[in-house]
This record gives C-alpha cells, sequence and structure tokens, in this order.
C-alpha cells in the first residue's frame, strides 16, 4: 500500500510538472509599463495594435501610475485634439486590459470614477508591474 | 527495473514540481533600472517607497548607472534643494539596495569615497542588472 | 526500504543540482530595447560595449522600432559627425545582434534596402522583444 501512495503521489507531480512546461508553449504575456504622459500615449497605443497584429494571440496589459494615467481618465485627448476613448476601446475589445495606479490617484486626489471604465483601478501601480512578471509568468516591455 | 525508470522519472518530477511550486510562493526580488538624473530622483524613491508600502515582503534593489548614479553621491540634493540622504537612508533601513556602476565613476573620474556608504559599488550597471534577473530570480522596472 | 529511501534522497539531490547547475552555467542573454533617437544610440552602444567588457560571454540583442531605427540606417551619424557604422561592426563582431522593425519602416516609408547589413529585419518590434524574452530566455534591458 506504501509503494502504491508513493506511485499516486508520483504521478500527481509528474501531472504538475507537465503543467509548469506546458507554460513554455502558452501564449506570450506581456506587462507594458506606462508612467509617461498624454503625449506619448498615441505612440504607445500603436506599439500595443502593432503588437496585436504581429501576434494576435498575444495577451497585453497596461499597467499605468504617475503621468501615465491621464490617457485613461474620461474625456482625455490627445495632442490634436481627439479622444483617446476610442483607440483603448478598440484595444480593450481585442482582450487588451488596463490598470491604473491608485496611490496616483490619491496624491493627486482624482476621484477614481474619473477613469475610464476599460480600466481597472489597482493598489500600486509599480507593484503590479512587478506581480504580473514574477506570479503570472509575464515578460516586460517599456514602450 | 521498469517500475525502478517509473519511479526515477516520477521522482524527477517531483523536484521539477517542489521547484516550481516554491518559485510562487516566495518573495517578489525586483531591480529598479536608474541611468536618469537627480531631476528624476526623487518620483523614483517615491516609486519605491510606494512599492514597499502595497508589497511590505518585496525585495528590491536599485542599480544606477549614468546620470543614474547621482542621487548616490555625497551630498546630492533635489530640486528643492533637499538632500537625498535621508530618503536612501529610510529605504535602506527597509532593506532596499542600492549598487552604482563603476564604469560611470571611471568615465566620469568620480572618486568611489564619493558614493554613499548605503549603496555598493558594481563592476557593471548593465552587466548587473542582467545578471540579477538572469541569476538571482529577479523581476525588471525601469521607472 | 533503506535503500529506497537513500535512493530517493539521492534522486532528489541530483534533479536539484541539474536543475542549479543549468541554471548558472547558461550564458546569460539581454535584449536591449531601443526606441530613442540618434541623440541617444552612442550611450546606447557604450551600454552594450561596458557589458560586453564586464561579461564576455553575454549574449546581446538590440531590438529597434520607432525613432530607435535611425542608427542603424546607412550614413548614420552621431551628433559629432561620426558614422555610427565603425561601433555597429565592432559590436556586429563581437556577436551583437540588431533587429529593426518593419512596421516602423513602412509607416515612416523607408525602403528596407537602407537598414546596413548587419542588422536584420523583423515584422514588429514589441512583438520581438516579447518573443525572446517569453520563448528565448532573454532578460530585458531598456537603456
Amino acid at each position: 500500500m506504501k509503494l502504491f501512495q508513493t506511485l499516486k503521489t508520483c504521478l500527481a507531480s509528474l501531472c504538475l510538472s507537465v503543467l509548469c512546461l506546458s507554460a513554455v508553449a502558452q501564449d506570450i504575456k506581456t506587462v507594458y509599463h506606462v508612467n509617461t504622459g498624454v503625449e506619448t500615449a498615441s505612440a504607445i497605443l500603436g506599439n500595443v495594435r502593432n503588437h496585436l497584429n504581429a501576434d494576435p494571440q498575444a495577451k497585453i496589459t497596461v499597467v499605468t501610475h504617475g503621468p501615465g494615467i491621464d490617457f485613461l481618465l474620461e474625456g482625455a485627448k490627445d495632442s490634436k485634439g481627439r479622444e483617446f476613448s476610442g483607440m483603448v476601446g478598440e484595444l480593450s475589445g481585442k482582450g487588451v486590459q488596463f490598470r491604473v495606479c491608485n496611490n496616483t490617484l490619491t496624491t493627486r486626489n482624482v476621484d477614481p470614477s474619473k477613469v475610464v471604465m476599460e480600466a481597472k483601478v489597482v493598489p500600486s501601480g509599480v507593484a503590479e508591474v512587478a506581480r504580473l512578471q514574477a506570479k503570472e509568468g509575464f515578460v516586460y516591455l517599456k514602450p
């Protein structure tokens, strides 16, 4: 019976290992780390779009803090007066996730209701960038 | 012999699994890569502080080179004339490590004795940023 | 049963050792992500050279997009009027690889024949930066 137990445990670990190894074959997950202002946002959203065109299976999460959150506030516009909401909505429809740092909202006294509905507020932008890499298998990109 | 082979395979997978799982449970280690000057240092140190507030178990190492080393030189001050030493000392007390690139010291002819005691001089800042990720399990963040 | 225990312990340590050694022994592969213009290129190439001096076994791939591609176009010069070709050739001779984003070439209407022979054109710079990390074991560095 003891041998049977050991075998059972071993087989369970085998399954786990296979799962770990299969992670290698999975879709690529990338965190875009954004802490620069609206003047850079159009180019960054263009990068995300190009990334998805080149790799449609890519999972992309855009984490923002500091001036980086600005393009995710209601009514935010680029230098040509066009609202970012169209591009954000389009990318969100393709599975791109957007996150906004609550420390930044607090420090700058911005009400969370000003954040567009496509974005989710997280306690800390920098801690989120680290967590996604260390715990969820994301690779990093600073656009 | 077949049973032995099976056991061997199972044990190998067990080791792998344990390693995989232990990776999940470990504290997150993050390298902050800094090569911008004193005008950016206050915001960067604020990022590190926010990171630690959000994740008190986080291990953070700040690797500096080029203009990035300036806030770690004796007597360095921010734009409002406040010395960085207080903030560096506070973060160091919380376990944050600071590293300064020796190539930069040599190129700029800065004597290593000018580096604050909380920081350690390493041969190359960029090689250190790569080493921490490849050999010590750090994730990357460029503030 | 004692023999079985001993075997188990030995195999576990063997697995651990093999995994540890394989992590320690591999050369470090680093992707340098460059999307800033020629005014930053000399310092970046200097970083790559310092990196190789500190770690001669390092594998370095420089992936460029946006204004980052400019120093890899024929005849590109730095602010002092010196061509980048010498430095690019020297680093290429030491095994450094250079990649240029085809999306950028298309958007800016630059003919691929303008790209220096040391560099390879890839479909998307950002997707390449992610792929090298997720699929080829590269660590990231934004100079």
